[in-house]
């Protein structure tokens, strides 16, 4: 049984209407499964609050017009979570309390219906709770190009947040294959570039200085909205932030790293390619600090 | 009303059972939907067989293992392409007389379903006679890098056809705003190297020789069934086969371009970023000829 909770959007419900998730709800021919075409958001909220709305709104207005498809209105987005995050929470309790990942989606649809959208809740995998505490093993693996080349050519959709994922999962059973848990993507001199679903954030003690690192989000990486939080949090505290370009060197040298999402928050990085590296406890404590606030 | 038909292979019908298409059929957390992971073959039946079928399920078989998802067997999926046929020709006349296209997916499915595959069979579009008789303005347009790079690391998925197309339909969407059909992707340095979903197929004459050309398809460019037919075709025939590097001057030159693929079967390129190209009816229908046998 499905602990789901999915409203969709239509013409006749353009703020959403819950429908049945147990039933099968999307037609054979929907181009966001028969050609990954379409766009989507992964989300936390916590205590009935999605974390960083705005923030995620904003990306997904970036990739919806990357792809020309319709956005919802803002107005009818945040109808439709409420609706979701309602009937979630009248649900069975979720593993993680009163955490759930919500989604927004926004497919091409049938090639006669047209593109249409929707917005699920769901509880928050349990995988995720120990990946916080525990940390995650890395593996450094080349992405084959260096995705600055495509951010040149809108018609590549770099930036863009699409349906088109088939690769990052690809990495991720490969990284599982080999004893580790997540994969950063590197160009072939090994510049840090993300990781498969995440940012990658650095912390380094530079003579008196704190600094804050995470490669530079235009270079066809895309900006992490975590990474973004996390760093406002820091500067107002007094950290230098910094954008590279980083290398593994700059890694295994750090006070600590994290790969920072949505869902995930902060998975230390307890290993990469398997040399341990440092951790810090009390860092990610206050930057957990710096997203429960957003 | 949709005159798709569909046949769905589970674990109580292996070899597949026909569904309803007008209901949904997909849970709106299938990953085929939501990562675009899953693989895929586009096919053309004409006369209720399927063209190239042997060749069109080894690829399948190649893109699957690529992806760690599981092969229906063979059998099964003959069986099954065989049932969704035998109900389509009972169905309405299709444009194109006895033309239908048939995929077949496998997509990752549910987290608890597991993975799923079928087949469908609908009229071929309408649109793809028209360019198969008038031919294709085609535009050239840089791939952000050269596929051969990704062609090494396995996770990047060169080679399988999967779900995740959002670029290939991202470029189309592109050429059609700018005034031509179809897209040719080159490199960074103009090397083409195939159209968004056809291989590049270019006839010159050299001397006393007819040669026929493709880009080599072994560096990061999917192998192209039909062209894969052609050439056999055409190197009984007495044709010399050649596999480039080829350059936009090599079509400008030419004495035709094609675009070759499985449902559309050859369109013959008349324009090349706006400047006309050499055409051949003569040569088309001989390739043609060659197709129909397969």
């Amino acid at each position: 049984m499905t602990q789901t909770t999915v409203v969709m959007l239509s013409t006749e419900h353009p703020a959403g209407a819950l429908v049945d998730a147990t039933a099968p709800l999307i037609h054979i021919e929907d181009q966001g499964l028969t050609r990954g075409d379409g766009v989507f958001e992964t989300m936390l909220s916590a205590n009935r609050s999605v974390r960083k709305l705005g923030a995620h709104l904003a990306r997904l207005t970036g990739s919806a017009r990357l792809l020309d498809l319709p956005m919802p209105t803002e107005e009818n987005l945040r109808t439709a979570i409420d609706l979701a995050l309602s009937a979630a929470e009248a649900g069975p309790q979720t593993v993680l309390g009163e955490e759930h990942t919500v989604k927004i989606i926004i497919s091409r649809g049938t090639v006669a219906g047209g593109p249409h959208s929707w917005v699920t809740v769901a509880p928050s995998p349990a995988g995720i709770l120990t990946q916080r505490e525990q940390g995650v093993r890395a593996m450094l693996l080349p992405r084959g190009h260096d995705p600055a080349e495509d951010s040149t050519y809108p018609w590549l959709l770099a930036g863009a947040k699409t349906l088109s994922y088939a690769v990052n999962m690809s990495v991720l059973r490969y990284v599982k294959q080999h004893g580790a848990d997540d994969a950063i993507w590197v160009t072939e001199d090994r510049r840090i570039l993300e990781g498969a679903t995440s940012s990658v954030i650095v912390a380094k003690t530079e003579g008196e200085k704190k600094v804050l690192y995470t490669p530079e989000p235009s270079h066809g990486i895309l900006p992490g909205t975590t990474q973004g939080v996390i760093f406002e949090g820091a500067r107002t505290a007094g950290w230098e932030l910094g954008y590279g370009p980083l290398y593994p060197h700059d890694l295994l040298e750090a006070d600590a790293v994290w790969l920072a999402s949505s869902v995930r928050l902060l998975a230390p990085v307890t290993h990469l390619n398997g040399t341990p590296l440092a951790t810090d406890s009390q860092l990610t404590e206050k930057f957990l600090g710096y997203l429960a606030r957003s």
